[in-house]
């Protein structure tokens, strides 16, 4: 694997990849070019063809892409080939709707256990998971070897949780809660806040 | 207003925002340095100063950034100064979760309107917001001359709910469904897709 590639570049990957199973899944095609994904994405087919050349040859001149092969390579670039089973923390109404996404299905994640504090809500079944007893985390994620959390807890708890997460060996955050986390280098965390997205929006409508 | 100010550095702003926000309404502060903010957003100094110093001199050499003030006028600076209403489109589990959500108060932004398009969820009361037909759509968002929507329906939905809110004048959009959105040029989108953001963390996982 080529080193050193810009965190950008790895940004874009998965939406390529999202792109071209939509393509093939849904329109039935069996090749495309950089042209076409960047029409689709609003993306120029140089920075595409770029970006994929960090990792191979994929197209030829004049055919294009074939497809399912380029999205086997990126599958294979992004450590999809196998399935990661994910860690939720949080129950509430944004935990529920995590739940039961239908999205993550065939893209690599899947949330294999949900975990609360509140004894309310432990017990409870959300999409065939049972909400368990947050005392059980460290257990569940040493026992499993996960790597992959979700966090769908308040600002105040967030923190908290991402320490016990980390510390139990987990080194990638899914987060939606609005404050940024801190954690060892080596330990990646997403943040996923719609404020902050709707504000940055808000600065180009008059 | 400057003009020509990279996206990247806009981007920043909400977050530079929420961070002062935690350090006045949370600890109480009232002044802070681009130090301090840098070293609890894990951001440099120097990127946060040169971010800053588009929009003019807030800080001053020695004693800092006055937190309030610096807050009004990044609130000035990202059209925040106003309360911005928010369509919401789809109450299903995410649609529920947004409803609920109570990071939008004081932030600049309200879900005031709620559509969907299953007659088992019309006339559903969220968070006291009654679910509305989505026949509904185009007269609500034009009647109150709404400028921002979120969406939160299905991937196969959403380009045709996007083409039906950017007609009646959203010019703002923050899709939650897995699918890149054709838009005329001065409407802006910013996805949420948590398998993306997965996906990108992965690619770092041994």
């Amino acid at each position: 694997m080529a080193d050193n590639i810009p965190d950008i570049v790895i940004g874009r990957l998965p939406v390529y990849l999202r792109e071209l199973t939509r393509l093939s899944e849904e329109e039935g095609k069996i090749t495309t070019s950089s042209h076409e994904l960047g029409q689709r994405l609003g993306i120029s087919s140089a920075q595409i063809r770029k970006d994929l050349s960090h990792f191979g040859e994929f197209g030829k001149q004049g055919t294009g892409y074939h497809i399912k092969y380029l999205i086997d390579q990126l599958q294979e670039i992004l450590h999809l080939a196998r399935e990661w089973k994910v860690v939720l923390v949080g129950a509430g109404y944004l935990g529920h709707a995590l739940a039961h996404y239908r999205g993550f299905q065939d893209r690599g994640f899947r949330i294999a256990w949900v975990f609360d504090n509140d004894p309310a809500k432990i017990g409870e079944t959300l999409n065939s998971l049972i909400v368990q007893s947050i005392t059980e985390l460290e257990e569940t994620v040493e026992k499993h070897e996960v790597k992959v959390a979700i966090i769908a807890v308040s600002a105040e708890a967030a923190q908290e949780i991402t320490d016990r997460l980390v510390a139990a060996g987990i080194s990638a955050i899914l987060s939606y809660a609005p404050i940024h986390l801190k954690v060892p280098s080596g330990v990646h965390v997403s943040y996923s806040d719609p404020v902050v997205q709707l504000q940055r929006m808000a600065y180009y409508l008059v």
